[in-house]
C-alpha cells in the first residue's frame, strides 16, 4: 500500500517534472533560475508573450516541484529547486545502466562467437 | 542562419524527448525496448488501453527519435535509440554545473565572511 502510494507519487513526479521542461519558455525560466532566485517581472521580461501566458508556464513549473515563489512585499519572488530533477536524472541513470548491461552482454556473445569461429578455423 | 537553425533543432528535439517522457506508457515502451527491440503487438500487451490509444503513444516516440519502427513480414518491430536521450541529458548536465558553480561561489563568498568575521573578532 505504502510502496504503491510511493510509486504513483515517482510517477506523478516524472510525468510533471519532463512535462515541465518539454517547452523552451520553462527551460529558459529554469536556466535563469540556476544562477539565483529571481523576481517573476524579471523573469517574463525576455519573453514575447502576455504575462498571463508566462504565469501559466510558471506554474507549470510550480506544480513540478522545480520552482517555489514567495511574496515579499509587493513582488513575487522565484527560487529554483535543483534536486526536484533528481527522479528524472536517476530515471535517465536507470535506463542508461539497462542498455550498458544489455550491450556488455551482446559484446561478450560476439567475442564468444568470434572465438568459436577461430577454433573452427584454426581445426 | 545555420547555427539559429542548429539551435532550433536542438530546441524541437528538447521538446519531443522531454514531452515523449512526460508519461508512464512511454517510458515504460522506452524501459521494455532498452532489453532489446519487439513487436508492436508485445508492447501493447501490458498496457490496458485500446490498440489505436496505444500507436498515438509510439507516434510521440518515433517523432522524439528515441524509437523508429519496422515491418517485418507482418509484424512491426521497435527499436530504441538511446543516443536521442543525450540532447536531454546534455541539458540537465549543462544545469548541473551552472548550480554547482553558483554554489561553489556562494562556499567561497561565506568562507571569506566567517574569515573576515574571525579577523574582526581577533583584533
Amino acid at each position: 500500500m505504502l510502496l504503491s502510494h510511493m510509486a504513483n507519487q515517482n510517477r506523478i513526479s516524472l510525468d510533471t517534472v519532463f512535462h515541465a521542461l518539454a517547452d523552451p519558455t520553462r527551460r529558459a525560466v529554469v536556466s535563469r533560475l540556476g544562477q539565483g532566485p529571481a523576481a517573476v517581472k524579471e523573469l517574463a521580461e525576455p519573453h514575447d508573450m502576455a504575462l498571463p501566458s508566462f504565469l501559466k508556464h510558471l506554474d507549470m513549473l510550480e506544480r513540478s516541484g522545480l520552482v517555489s515563489s514567495e511574496k515579499l512585499g509587493r513582488v513575487r519572488v522565484c527560487t529554483l529547486h535543483p534536486e526536484a530533477f533528481q527522479t528524472a536524472n536517476t530515471w535517465i541513470e536507470e535506463q542508461k545502466r539497462m542498455w550498458e548491461r544489455r550491450f556488455d552482454r551482446l559484446d561478450l556473445l560476439v567475442t564468444q562467437l568470434e572465438k568459436e569461429s577461430g577454433d573452427v578455423r584454426d581445426n
